[in-house]
């Protein structure tokens, strides 16, 4: 849809700097040896729930920490904190995604030897998908509740993510959502997606997702070496 | 989240000339007696399914027309269609929700002697909240597996609406929900809302809804006169 000129110029203005103090970030992040996850999705995907069972699954082998974006209340953090582990509260008072200058901000407060940094960002399957926040791994996740024709529908949060992690696989007997399908829409968009079927619930594909996430932690170090 | 002077001033321009051009939408709908409903929620809520059912329910009585927001697809316009009601799609190429310059380019399309013009947005809990469209009337819809605790998260699209629309309630036996709290703080956000507990699966609920919009287009119409 057209924007004014003068929207467009302020928009390019504000994606520029966020890229490039997005990148810093990165490499900041990069040079302690953390991997930085960002996490998207629509409200009530499962992010959180996620981030709970990733958590009980790796905290006694790593050093993990969460940022959590929420437009209003700490509740999320606070569930994160209920596992044992830091969790930075990012509140954006009605901005519907997080941006690299929030991370920034609060960039002093995360510890440099962390392993993984989790960035869970505002509910929201579309905006989030346009601001590079720093992170190594961009998950979106999308749940069994919101439709198999979704990938299509929103494809920038696909295009732009390496992984995709279909959630609340244990409501599957109770709805029509075809997986194959929404696999091959999603590869169709991005045919290098690692797909994950998980559920916070039954356990499925955690352990999977937990062993991926591991692996590329190792990548990263390797890297570093 | 402090913004920049410049994008404040851009945002207040367009939110600014959104209102003065959804008021004279607005307007005209109201003069041709047509009740306009836009429908706001998360990707997967069920606001098409919903609009299938109260299309059903209605059509043989009203005359009904659909405009369907999407980022990408027409997808949803092609099911409306299918139940044989008129339908407009608007794809946004990206934005995140409607604004009423979109429905003004459309606006001559559009039937004068529709009874009712419901309006889907963007699948995106927060920035339609922002955009007025000229509706008469806002219903934001949550459905039962995004989660009782989203209304105080995103309370902006709960603030803004007239009714509150809980959805998938066939899922309710499946799912750790509390109906009364995420209506206790839904009210608590926002005091006036009218809450309508349905299923399109079950049918629940769905004819105390159209009663009450056909109650909103009877009192439009008395205005009117």
């Amino acid at each position: 849809m057209a924007k004014s000129k003068k929207e467009v110029l302020v928009l390019e203005d504000i994606l520029g700097s966020n890229k490039k103090l997005a990148a810093s970030i990165r490499q900041k992040l990069r040079e302690n040896g953390i991997l930085a996850v960002n996490l998207l999705s629509s409200p009530g995907s499962g992010k959180t729930s996620l981030l709970e069972k990733i958590g009980f699954c790796l905290k006694d082998r790593y050093r993990i920490g969460v940022i959590e974006g929420d437009i209003e209340t700490e509740r999320d953090a606070e569930r994160i904190r209920k596992i044992g582990l830091p969790a930075w509260q990012i509140i954006t008072h009605g901005a519907c995604h997080l941006e690299a200058k929030m991370i920034a901000r609060i960039f002093d407060r995360i510890p440099a030897d962390l392993d993984f940094l989790f960035i869970e960002n505002v509910g929201n399957l579309v905006c989030p998908a346009s601001f590079d926040l720093g992170e190594s791994l961009r998950l979106v996740l999308l749940s069994v509740p919101e439709g198999d024709d979704k990938p299509r529908k929103y494809p920038e949060a696909f295009i732009t993510s390496q992984v995709f992690v279909i959630t609340k696989c244990d409501l599957l007997p109770h709805l029509p959502f075809d997986v194959e399908r929404v696999i091959r829409e999603a590869r169709e968009i991005n045919p290098k997606l690692e797909v994950f079927k998980t559920s916070a619930l039954s356990g499925e594909g955690l352990e999977e997702l937990c062993a991926f996430l591991e692996k590329k932690l190792e990548e990263l170090r390797r890297q570093n070496a």
